[in-house]
């Protein structure tokens, strides 16, 4: 591991809305680990965000009342500075050279933004996956900074299921011979091992049920050819495959591995010695804790033992669980139940 | 895909007890996609087997009062033909010229290996995952010649959450250059897409409460070197490298393909058109289906479907609901769980 500090990190955003004077409308949302600050559309950006049903006029989080941030995560891709940028002290890519990275990183160059934007306090910061790990650390690295926060089907730390996971993909990727040990040319990354990293994560992203309702023992309508007797046959097998061309040549795969790894590394008890004792840094007046029953990266469990954690040290706290079908990535596809969690909160 | 017929099939096998008279104390067992027939010790090979626990002299299938049979699959690679053999008619291996291969033709092979034991009927055919389906395909292309079957963490068909984990093993092996479209040198195997189809292997066939339980967030012993950002640093990661250690190199890739494959096509309703018309073949007087709670590989609901639409063609259906913690491989570990369900039945 390099440990070490960037000099000016870049860090890219997107704000919707207005902050009022008494800076009491502010929210910044971090990202899972492959979205940019692209949340929603805007008159710069009228393409649809990653979470167009959620953020935007009169929606849940209503951009006509609060002033909302995106931030694109430190050791990202898409903007902010990460080891596909350029180190300005070496005018070469930093790759493997750059530090390692941790959650609590990404939660300070959120922190480090406001500032720049001149917003003292946020009502809420929030996030889903990776981005509600960062909402958290922002929270316990900056108490009091936020009066709310809402973190979805994220947890407090990595269990070694989903660690053992992430280490398989980041091992398809390091594995590939394209990686180079991390100095791939630009024009020809290692696509086989993101293809193969990003099938995984699809897997582990949905659920058993889900597919068995809508996949079934479907075949697929072009057949495997001839000449390949291990080809595509189901049509679960397409749906993956459609995945994972359009992940390949999206994302950088040094940023993947940093990224993946950050989130193994996030333990809340690193400060403190134990899950209670780092909870108990916090400085939030209310907390709201979604769940999504057939998650099995990041299970429902560990949402309760969060939201329990919590109540000791947060007036308001509470837990919803909800029995979406698609797994961990309900909460960009199950709107119907998502929606009214969170509008609820704001 | 290659349809085709093999000509005078090798199966190899191990017995241990002695047939009765009445041909009433035969018992058949089918195994999982990696072992070999060596299920326990004998005179013969003193080494232990991969069920020494549950079949011997006064274990649960008491080798005294039973006349034990184990059959390596058809398409494996420890007896039976399967790819990696060799082709009598080309006097070169068959690798990828090896016909399609389904779970209904392992179990035929089981029948045929009986034939040639002389053995006339079975007291019970069993297996366990993979072992499990090729018992219950023997029980419904042989209807009569079993009389009792164990279904262990098996199920009638595969569902598409498990396809897609066995289709992504199978890409690893085949994206990996050495697989070379099958005409790899047996000495050097695609050893790396083997080592990530074995880890993904691992993390399927266990459960994340025993890995949280197990290894929580213990840190590897032998840290990650210096030069190596992403090398083993948790606990659950050396486990892994050490399970794919041990399997590279002992089994072969190709006959792995096959046999996966064939795990994906298995489907009881491909005869009649649905579970229920595929089981009305099914000629047995007793069945136990064993299912464990933590399995999502094969899931308790498939045990569960499988034994309710035993109900209506055989007389005497059990069910049994383990609350084993180590998901698909319980058989494997869970003895103290597995022990008695399986000697109430004998």
């Amino acid at each position: 591991m390099v440990r070490g500090e960037l000099s000016s990190p870049t860090i890219a955003y997107e704000t919707w809305g207005t902050l009022n004077a008494e800076h009491s409308n502010a929210v910044l949302i971090f990202t899972g680990l492959s979205p940019s600050s692209h949340v929603a559309s805007s008159g710069e950006d009228p393409s649809p965000g990653w979470w167009e049903d959620m953020v935007g006029p009169g929606k849940p989080l209503d951009t006509n009342r609060y002033f909302v941030i995106c931030v694109n995560s430190l050791g990202s891709c898409f903007g902010s500075t990460g080891p596909a940028s350029i180190n300005p002290a070496t005018k070469d890519h930093y790759r493997l050279s750059f530090p390692v990275l941790c959650v609590e990183d990404i939660a300070n160059a959120g922190a480090a933004l406001l500032d720049h934007l001149q917003v003292s306090t946020l009502h809420t910061v929030l996030g889903a996956s990776m981005g509600g790990m960062t909402a958290l650390a922002f929270a316990l690295q900056h108490p009091g900074r936020a009066q709310g926060m809402i973190s979805i089907s994220a947890a407090a730390r990595s269990q070694p299921f989903s660690i053992a996971i992430r280490s398989l993909q980041r091992e398809m990727i390091r594995r590939d011979e394209a990686w180079k040990a991390g100095n791939y040319d630009f024009d020809a990354p290692p696509a086989i091992g993101m293809r193969l990293a990003r099938k995984l994560g699809m897997i582990s992203y949905r659920s058993a049920s889900e597919w068995t309702e809508r996949f079934g023992r479907e075949r697929a309508l072009d057949e495997a050819p001839r000449n390949d007797p291990f080809g595509l046959d189901f049509e679960v097998e397409s749906y993956l495959e459609a995945h994972a061309n359009k992940f390949v040549g999206s994302f950088d795969a040094n940023c993947y591995l940093y990224l993946s790894r950050a989130m193994d590394l996030f333990d809340v008890a690193d400060q403190g010695g134990s899950l209670d004792k780092g909870l108990a840094r916090i400085g939030l007046q209310r907390a709201l804790i979604i769940g999504v029953e057939t998650d099995f990266l990041f299970p429902i469990e560990q949402q309760e033992e969060l939201a329990q954690g919590l109540t000791s040290y947060v007036a308001d706290v509470e837990f919803m669980r909800l029995a979406s079908l698609q797994g961990h990535d309900s909460f960009l596809v199950d709107m119907d139940r998502f929606r009214p969690a969170v509008a609820r909160f704001f």
